[in-house]
C-alpha cells in the first residue's frame, strides 16, 4: 500500500512530500498508525548523507508514536487501537548473545535501524517515522502506557528517553548519587527528567548562561555554566557519574577531573570532528572510566516508558506541520529548540 | 641513623652510592632491614626527573621486601624477625572516603610515594629502597607469607604484582572470561601469571614474535603479535576485560575493538608522549570502557600477597649488584629483561 510520507531524493535535496509503498503485515507484524514522529539530529545527518552510506530517497524518523490499525495472525502483545511506539530499531539477528540478552541495540550482526537499514520491502531499505504508516514486527514496538494527550512528547522518548536511561540504569544512578548531565537539548534534557526521577543529585551542564533556570525547572538540582572554570573547580572530583549527550567535539578532560574516584563519563553522542584527545592520568590516577552507551535494547526501552509514565516524564516539545520540516532543521542546528521538535503527522 | 643508598644528585648525574639518614622507629613504626629491591621503571622515570618534579638526592625503589629489625612501642602487626614488604605508598591522609575504603593509593589528600613523597624527615622527602634499611608505619608495611627463599622474587610484587592484581580483580576477571594482557614486561608477566591464576582464558599480547613461547610458559592460553593484524582480527570484539601494561604512547583503538560488548580495557600506565586519540564510536557501539587503575591500596596489597603465596606466584627476576644499576636501567629501556631487575641489598 502506498501511503504519503516526508523524504530526501538526494544528499543535497530538501526533505518533501514524497509516496513510499508498506508491506502488509505479516503474522508477526504490527501496522501502525503514525500520530507523531519526533526529529532527531540522526535524521539529519542521515537526509544529508553526513555519516555518508545514505540510500535515497530517504525517510527518516524513529521516535514514532500512534495507533495499532492491523495485526498478523500470530501477533500476541498488540491489537487493534493499542497506542504503540516504535524507536531506533526494528529487527535484529535475535539469536547472537546481545539479542538473546535483550542488548539487540548491540546486536552482534547489526540490528536494523528504523529508516536506511536494509529491509526485504522495497525499495531495499527501511524508511522511518515521517510517514502515515509504518509495519514492524511486534518485538520491536513498545506499549505506550501515558495518557493519550501526552501522547505527542512521548514520541521522543523512543530515541531521547531511552538513550539518556539505559546509560543512567546502567551506572545505577539513584539516591545518594552525585550526577552530571553534560548538555541540556534533546538527549539532556530527558537525562535530567529522569535522573531526577530515579532520586540522583542532578546537576546540569550548559554552556549557556540563559539556560540556568530552564535546566533547574527541568529537575537539576545544580546548574553549572561550563565556560565558568570557577564553578567547574568547585566540583572537582565529586560526581559519581556524567552523562555526555554533546556530540560535537569538545575538552572531555574538563568533565572527568570532576569525577570523583572510580567514577564513569558516558559519552552518547559520536563526534563528527574528534574530542581533544583525553588526559590519561585522569583516568589512571582515580580510576575512572570513560565509557559510551547506544540507545537501549527493547526490554529496557519498555521499562523507560512505563518508568516514565510512572512518574510522569515525557519531552518538552515544539510541534510542527510537515512542511516545517526544513525549518524546523534549521532551527535545530542553531540548538534554537526547547527541547524537541515533533511532526504532528496528520499534516503530511 | 645513617645507611647506605644508592641515588642520584641530580638529573644528569648517575645513581651511584650515597648515604642517607633514616629516623628512629616511632610508637607505630616498623623498620625494616631490605634484603631486596626490584627495580621499576619509575625509579628511572624519577632518578633522571623524566616527570618533574624530582627532588635530589633521589633515592629509589619501592618494591621492598626484608626482615624486621625494631617496631615501636604501639606496633601490633609485626614483631622482629618478620618477613615484610613495603610497596610505593608509605603514609595517606587516612580520613578522606577513599582512606576509609581501603583506597589509600587514590587518598583524596595524596598519599605518601615510598620516594619523592613530603616527608618530615631530613631531607624532606622520603627515600626509597635502593637502600639498606627503611622506617615505616605499620599500616604501610606487608606482611610476607612466601618460602624465604623466594624472596627476591616476591619483590615485585609489591609494584608490578598489585598494579597489576588490583584491576583483574575490580573488573572481576575469573574463569569463564576471555582477559587479554598487553605488553609482556615487569607488569605484564605478573598480569599473566595473576589473571591465570584467577582462572580466567589469558591471551598475551607482545609486539615481539619472540616473546611467543615465553608467554605461554608464564601461563598465557594463547599469544597474539599484535604487529600481525590477521591475528588481531580473529580476535575482534571477543575479550571481557583487556589490562593494558604499555605506557608508551600507541594505537588504543587496535585493542579496543577487540572488546566483546560491555568490555573494558584498563591502562596502568600514563603515556609520556600521548596515545593516538581513540576513536568514540569504539566505545559508544559497544557500550565498551576505557579505564585506569593505579597500584591498589594496602589491604588489596596484603590480598595480593596472599594469593600469590597461595599460587606459588612469584616475578621472574634477574638479581643485580648495587653497582650494576646504571646497567640494569640501560637494558630495562632496551626491554632487555625478564622480566624484572631486583637489587641484592647486601651488595650496597
Amino acid at each position: 500500500m502506498t501511503v504519503k510520507a516526508l523524504g530526501a531524493a538526494a544528499a543535497d535535496k530538501p526533505v518533501l512530500p514524497i509516496e513510499i509503498t508498506r508491506r502488509a503485515p505479516g503474522p508477526k507484524d504490527v501496522q501502525i498508525e503514525i500520530a507523531f514522529c519526533g526529529v532527531c539530529h540522526s535524521d539529519l545527518h542521515t537526509v544529508r548523507n553526513e555519516w555518508g552510506g545514505t540510500l535515497y530517497p530517504s525517510v527518516p524518523g524513529h521516535e514514532i508514536v500512534g495507533t495499532v490499525s492491523a495485526v498478523g495472525d500470530a501477533v500476541t502483545k498488540y491489537k487493534v487501537g493499542d497506542t504503540v511506539g516504535v524507536g531506533c530499531l526494528v529487527d535484529s539477528c535475535r539469536h547472537c548473545d546481545a539479542c538473546h540478552d535483550d542488548l539487540e541495540n548491540y546486536c552482534e550482526n547489526g540490528w536494523t535501524g528504523t529508516y536506511n537499514g536494509a529491509t526485504a520491502d522495497a525499495p531495499g531499505h527501511t524508511m522511518g517515522g515521517y510517514s502515515q504508516r509504518i509495519v514492524v514486527d511486534e518485538h520491536f514496538v513498545l506499549a505506550i502506557k501515558h495518557d493519550k494527550a501526552q501522547l505527542a512528547a512521548v514520541a521522543p522518548l523512543l530515541c531521547a528517553g531511552i538513550t539518556t536511561y539505559s546509560p543512567l540504569r546502567h551506572w545505577n544512578v539513584g539516591p545518594g548519587k552525585k550526577v552530571g548531565i553534560v548538555g541540556i537539548g534533546g538527549l539532556g534534557h530527558m537525562g535530567v527528567k529522569i535522573a531526577h526521577a530515579l532520586g540522583a543529585h542532578v546537576v546540569a551542564f550548559t554552556t549557556s548562561d540563559g539556560k540556568r533556570q530552564a535546566a533547574l525547572d527541568l529537575g537539576a538540582d545544580e546548574v553549572i555554566v561550563s565556560r565558568n572554570e570557577d564553578e567547574m573547580a568547585a566540583h572537582r572530583s565529586s560526581f559519581d557519574f556524567i552523562l555526555n549527550t554533546v556530540a560535537a567535539g569538545h575538552d572531555l578532560d574538563a568533565f572527568m577531573v570532576l569525577l570523583k574516584q572510580g567514577g564513569t563519563m558516558c559519552l552518547v553522542g559520536v563526534p563528527e570532528h574528534p574530542h581533544k584527545n583525553p588526559d590519561i592520568g585522569n583516568l589512571v590516577f582515580w580510576r575512572r572510566s570513560l565509557a559510551g552507551s547506544l540507545i537501549g535494547g527493547i526490554a529496557e526501552t519498555q521499562e523507560m516508558l512505563d518508568f516514565c509514565a510512572e512518574h510522569g516524564i515525557v519531552s518538552d516539545i515544539e510541534m510542527i506541520k510537515a512542511a516545517e520540516i526544513e525549518d524546523a532543521y534549521a532551527r535545530m542546528l542553531k540548538g534554537d529548540v526547547r527541547y524537541r521538535f515533533v511532526i504532528d503527522n496528520a499534516t503530511l
